[in-house]
């Protein structure tokens, strides 16, 4: 087994420094000399390109077109929606000055103290404030409406403690703002985007997940209601993948987007936001890999089969490869993503291992006593189960692995999270149990003081009222009080 | 026909303020509330899209991959590449604070002084410093190389005139950057890319563009060479619309990239960078657009065919619509992208202003007797004629106008480009001419002094040294000094 491989430190041990160790040793991303920035390597972005490209098409099918508003927004914008400055605000990246000049010395640069800008600038920390100020100047009537345009791009949120992928000062998303003529319809697209990414999450990356909508104190921030996707990662802590926020009239009033109704009457415009980030690369990676490294779902593999030649002569690995040709051939015929890999300078075992440790789902191997007779070793990522079987018809046994690792992965997860799902009604029990991990669904009165308590006790917080749950009412467990209905509660990333 | 056609300058009135307005009333971009920056709106950033999924394709076959690098940059990085330095650290967005809070009457929020940076962060006007600061630790032996990253981005240059696509503050780019371990490698990657991009803005963008080399003054800071396509507007002035640069072992050196090469001595990377930017935008709309709005390309059109029905009674409009949506599938089929806008609130006239303005290369109209006849009426952008042809084969038909309409308008453009291309050889008959526009081929001498008289006393510049062209010896027209090759010389955009 290759050396790097051999480092990865062991979930058991410690997951988190696991998680850390593999994104850097798949080559999928790494820190940069900025703080909290980084830099996604081009394996780690092909994922991420994959889940843009899909992701994409289903906003597009719902109506969504994409449009690019300016990264920096004036910093009185953001005072414009009393909650929103109190959720977003303050730690963000300010632009000040606009020049440099060459300093006394001659060998660097410094501000120019004489390019200060008159109002500073905010780098997008998310753009409700610049878009519906752009909004204002598209909507005037009830047939200027919906309007539904989504960008992808970075933005910026001064974090102090990041983490590659989950928690980055600059991150990559789509953030999608609509408005439309009335409450129902921009509630009803709220929830519409909510079941894209669930759909999403459970297709493509396989990862299960919980619907639900978040408490008021985890509501983001100017939202009436913020619907969410939550998924459970192997050490049973939650990870939030996606919100869809149903933001009201707050923004349009506060940039005055007002427009003449059916009725002819005046009225602000509803509207929604929704974003998913890079921090779904974190839940892909979290929710499947093992000690060997990652293991991808087909859907979302840049390579999703890997041939290797075992040979002893140049001649036996002419031979070999140019079946290995032959048989990738047959694979991109069927749309499957494909690398030969013949480098000489590099022994089997250390391809083995690499593409363990990237994800690659499927491995095929041959060596001249396959070549005669007509078979080929076929390993499948999830499993690590070695076969050998026929080269006949192996195009459409790939297929078919690798159709059934997409779903065996995902039932995989699922059953690990619903393993990990408790009822809990003892607030004694919840303490002792939550440090385990799993999601716990309680009772709770409603209040923001029990919230509170249960966090500041217990690190865990109210992820969500689950959706596709049926709810009897019962007593908090926390207060003793009466409780409609249980939520689920988790420590989350 | 509609209004606002009506009001659109007209270019012999004012080339400048047609173009002005067409970005806006065509619905492709509009200036934000933020200096310099824009807001693409969703007919723009469509047509945007179409460019970037082509040119993705074209760099991926070659081999590039792409990656994602910070927005910020430290400010010390611009000082280690000092031409570099000179070029681009003086007008650029810096971030000086990571912390707003409430102002003291609690309405509004200011800069936090106690969250001052150490250092200042630049927004990336171009990403050489901190890409190279990354390679030092991707680079250690040969057989790292080479590396091939692309990043499509935004990037922030402080401009203080800016116009929409051409020349914005905030712009919308891919930069390639990519290391080699040999000068000829490096030297030939950087006229690859060139080479893409002509062949993307000849046979996509319909633009024909003269691929050369620039002058010492014009080279990108940090460059050993420069190589450029240049376009002509219909006013005769240029578009540079990509350039390529070999930058030797400028950066390598400044970040200090070694690298054991294959004799086992130890090397500094040769790099190149390449971009082309949504100033190929305004490079699409200038070439082929006319008095009556803009004129696309099939090949970057987000629509490509409209279908309008015209009827009298409800009956009439049920019947041709049916008939519409048969021949929309037919054209779907073929790979065309179709809107049949059967809107009653709007009247034919005006949809047919509004797609003209909007570029569609085909409009199809059908009305009751049409119905009847088997016939259609089928409309051309490009030149505005009708005709009225049978239903049956339309698919088909349609087809073929587009593909010949992809390759007039080319031919048209280069046709206008190529007459006004004049050799010149007399100072003052250039300075009189060059106020008309046009490509001047002149004689120059290789001095930086020439080349500063001539931009002082005309505005003009030298493009580049163009590629094919068979160059002699001469006389250089302003100093009568002798110079070996004709350059380019034209004012620009």
């Amino acid at each position: 087994m290759a050396k790097e491989l051999k480092n990865l430190t062991k979930r058991s041990e410690n997951y988190s420094q696991w998680y850390n160790e593999l994104v850097v040793k798949a080559d999928l991303a790494e820190q940069s000399d900025v703080r909290g920035c980084m830099v996604i390597k081009p394996y780690g972005y092909a994922i991420w390109e994959k889940m843009q490209h899909i992701l994409d098409g289903m906003f597009k099918e719902t109506g969504v077109q994409n449009a690019y508003f300016p990264l920096l927004i004036p910093k009185s914008f953001l005072s414009k929606e009393a909650e929103h400055v109190e959720g977003f605000a303050k730690e963000c990246a300010v632009v000040t000055h606009y020049r440099l000049k060459t300093n006394e010395t001659h060998d660097g640069v410094v501000v120019d103290p004489a390019a200060k800008l008159e109002e500073e600038l905010i780098i997008r920390p998310t753009s409700e404030t610049i878009i519906w100020n752009t909004y204002k100047n598209w909507i005037h009537s009830y047939r200027d409406l919906p309007v539904l345009c989504n960008q992808w791009c970075n933005v910026m949120r001064w974090e102090m403690r990041t983490r590659l992928f989950l928690r980055t000062a600059e991150f990559l998303w789509q953030e999608g703002h609509t408005a439309h003529a009335t409450r129902e319809e921009a509630e009803e697209r709220a929830k519409m985007m909510l079941k894209v990414y669930a759909d999403f999450a459970e297709k493509y990356m396989a990862v299960p997940v919980i619907q639900g909508v978040k408490s008021e104190t985890e509501r983001f921030a100017g939202a009436l209601d913020t619907y969410t996707i939550e998924a459970m990662m192997q050490d049973g802590k939650a990870l939030q993948s996606g919100t869809s926020h149903f933001l009201g009239q707050n923004f349009g009033k506060a940039f005055d987007v007002q427009f003449v109704n059916e009725q002819n009457e005046l009225d602000y415009a509803w509207a929604t936001s929704w974003g998913v980030s890079t921090r779904l690369m974190g839940a892909l990676i979290m929710t499947h890999s093992d000690d060997n490294g990652l293991v991808l779902p087909p859907a979302l593999a840049p390579i999703q089969v890997v041939l290797i030649p075992i040979y002893k002569t140049s001649e036996q690995l002419a031979e070999v490869k140019a079946k290995l040709d032959e048989i990738a051939g047959q694979l991109k015929a069927l749309g499957i993503s494909v690398k030969v890999d013949a480098n000489e300078q590099k022994r089997p075992g250390f391809k083995f291992a690499d593409y363990e440790l990237k994800g690659v789902p499927v491995r095929l191997v041959m060596g001249a006593r396959d070549l005669e007779n007509g078979t080929i070793e076929l390993m499948r990522r999830d499993t690590l189960e070695k076969e050998t079987v026929p080269v006949e018809g192996i195009a459409a046994e790939v297929k078919r692995v690798l159709d059934d690792m997409q779903t065996a992965i995902f039932e995989k997860a699922r059953k690990y999270r619903d393993e990990h799902i408790y009822e809990c009604d003892d607030y004694e029990e919840f303490k002792r149990r939550i440090k385990d991990g799993g999601f716990f669904l309680c009772h709770w009165d409603g209040t923001a003081e029990t919230e509170a308590r249960i966090k500041e006790e217990t690190q865990a917080t109210i992820r969500c009222v689950p959706y596709a749950f049926e709810q009897t009412p019962g007593v908090d467990m926390v207060s003793g009080k009466p409780a409609v209905a249980r939520v689920l509660i988790a420590r989350a990333y």
